[in-house]
């Protein structure tokens, strides 16, 4: 279960905007050592929340690289979510009700915010080790970049050092689905559903890849409605399954804040701001990830000094991290052992 | 312009449902020999038409691969497209309007029964090369199959022996896209734009892959707006663009024929049909399409006796085909040498 941080101070967003106050909902796994040596911070990706446990199996437990026994693992739920930290389900204290649409755009900037002040309120000054997974991996570049003294070590996984043309296309073309439903706008978390579950199934696509579908959704030899694949089920379930845990404004508004993700922005660019990190860096890719080829992992560990870059093998593109758990640890317990 | 083919019986389509007459839009170049040994049959995409010259650039001239000095070039336009082929936008002779939603289902078996009803209307009884690239493929692989003895060479490139889960899952996004929009399933050609555009704007994602959009639509480094990403203004644009020329029931029935391809179906799977093709194949796969991976390529070419495998670098994914034909021809020139 969640705790929850509450701050009754207004947060000045980097759009301009502010909201009232702030709810921070994390979870921790393990102890606090009385050093505070043995803090590793997660940041998770866009439908995740704040209980790794969950949406990462196989990672906290005792001989993984999330060791409950050994480490203090913190995850914050990221600011725009509807998994207890502020966002679009939140009671818009002006209204008495959720704030819907009116909830104002967020950036990465905004989010990592949210994550200093809950580590300023739990009393971690120095994080040992730093995990960012795709827009997780958002936050951890640009904290890294903010503050480059937070963490000793850092890694990254199926990330960007900014929003690519190809994940804004992604982006967009989700908004366009969305936008095409007429109950988008309709101030009810409820809205949109058939337009956010259309978002959902592309998002799907560009997480699994190829090889992912054509392993796990073949079509019987035999099949008789010469139009049917077992797969088109598959998407409209996995859409109708977001749409019960999800609403269109939370994802609407996480989604945009990937789009403002640019570590670069107002830092000289990219390769400047990334040569301020100073962290044992850990980069990892997946070979067939589509959404964060490879390609783009090489250069994001090219511009960060003493860089390691793995480049783990896998056939379930952006998923691999994960599916493949395993290899994941193996590499990551490897890191531990050079740096 | 295009000529037109009119065949004043009933199509019987797979399905079972009967179209009263047929009409087929094809266009030729160059001029068919006495021997009529000098045919090349070309077959198109998801929304090109039959005038090969225009959606096909630098291939229909002299010293090209469909160098119209030389080659008699057919292409028609495919069943179910609204480019003057019998579909959706043509007129219902029941009803005096279009059939929009009222068109039934065809398969890509039921557009080479229509490509053959072509060449016996044109006296071609042997066709010297033919083309078929994406849905194209779909066609010639099928054709290749039902009538081994129709073409001497084929060439099948960025295509499929059947519709993989992969496709048929960007096809289901796109549908539950279309559906969202409540115009869809108006009798009225211009109804479900935004559904229609949203579909295009995935597709393209499909077709260009991450380092075409990542080349062609990169950011200026100062952008003012950090929510804002010129690809944005594209996915919009190349939606409308598209439906101004297309209307969403055509590009449905269109997607669903290639849902419904297989080439094993009824013929005791992919591999035995496969075995039945007779003449020189060469099969090309472009290196970076995430439509039709390599690997998918070689399955095919390795199930076809005696076909002959190119893997075409390029960067622009499955528009390499259109894009690289420079790189095309020179394949298509030197398979014509050693076959």
């Amino acid at each position: 279960m969640p705790q929850y941080c509450h701050i009754d101070e207004p947060l000045e967003l980097e759009s301009g905007a502010t909201l009232p106050s702030l709810t921070i909902a994390y979870n921790t796994y393990g102890t606090l050592s009385p050093e505070k040596d043995n803090v590793i911070w997660v940041m998770h990706g866009l439908t995740a929340n704040s209980d790794v446990a969950d949406w990462w199996p196989h990672t906290v437990e005792k001989g993984k690289f999330l060791d409950p026994e050994k480490y203090f693992v913190v995850c914050a739920n990221v600011l725009g979510s509807c998994y207890g930290t502020t966002g679009p389900s939140s009671i818009n204290p002006a209204t008495g009700k959720p704030w819907c649409s009116d909830f104002p755009k967020v950036t990465i900037r905004d989010m990592v915010k949210c994550h200093r002040i809950l580590a300023e309120k739990l009393g971690i000054k120095k994080i040992h080790e730093m995990i960012g997974v795709s827009l997780g991996g958002f936050q951890a570049i640009e904290w890294m970049v903010t503050d480059p003294d937070i963490a000793d070590n850092v890694m990254f996984c199926a990330t960007d050092s900014s929003c690519s043309p190809w994940l804004a296309a992604f982006n967009k073309t989700m908004y366009m689905a969305i936008e095409s439903d007429p109950t988008y706008g309709q101030p009810r978390l409820d809205a949109a559903r058939k337009g956010l579950a259309t978002a959902r199934a592309l998002a799907l696509i560009s997480y699994r890849g190829p090889f992912a579908y054509n392993m796990s959704q073949r079509d019987s030899l035999e099949n008789s409605d010469p139009f049917f694949h077992r797969v088109q089920t598959y998407q409209e379930y996995q859409g109708i399954k977001l749409c019960n845990r999800f609403d269109v404004y939370s994802y609407v508004r996480i989604c945009e804040s990937g789009d403002s993700h640019n570590v670069g922005r107002g830092r000289g660019g990219i390769r400047q701001a990334l040569q301020r990190i100073k962290a044992n860096t850990l980069v990892i890719g997946i070979s067939s990830d589509i959404l964060f080829p490879p390609a783009c992992l090489k250069e994001l560990s090219d511009f960060i000094p003493g860089s390691i870059l793995r480049v783990m093998e896998s056939d379930f593109a952006h998923d691999g991290f994960l599916i493949e758990h395993e290899k994941l640890n193996t590499i990551m317990q490897e890191w531990r052992k050079i740096r």
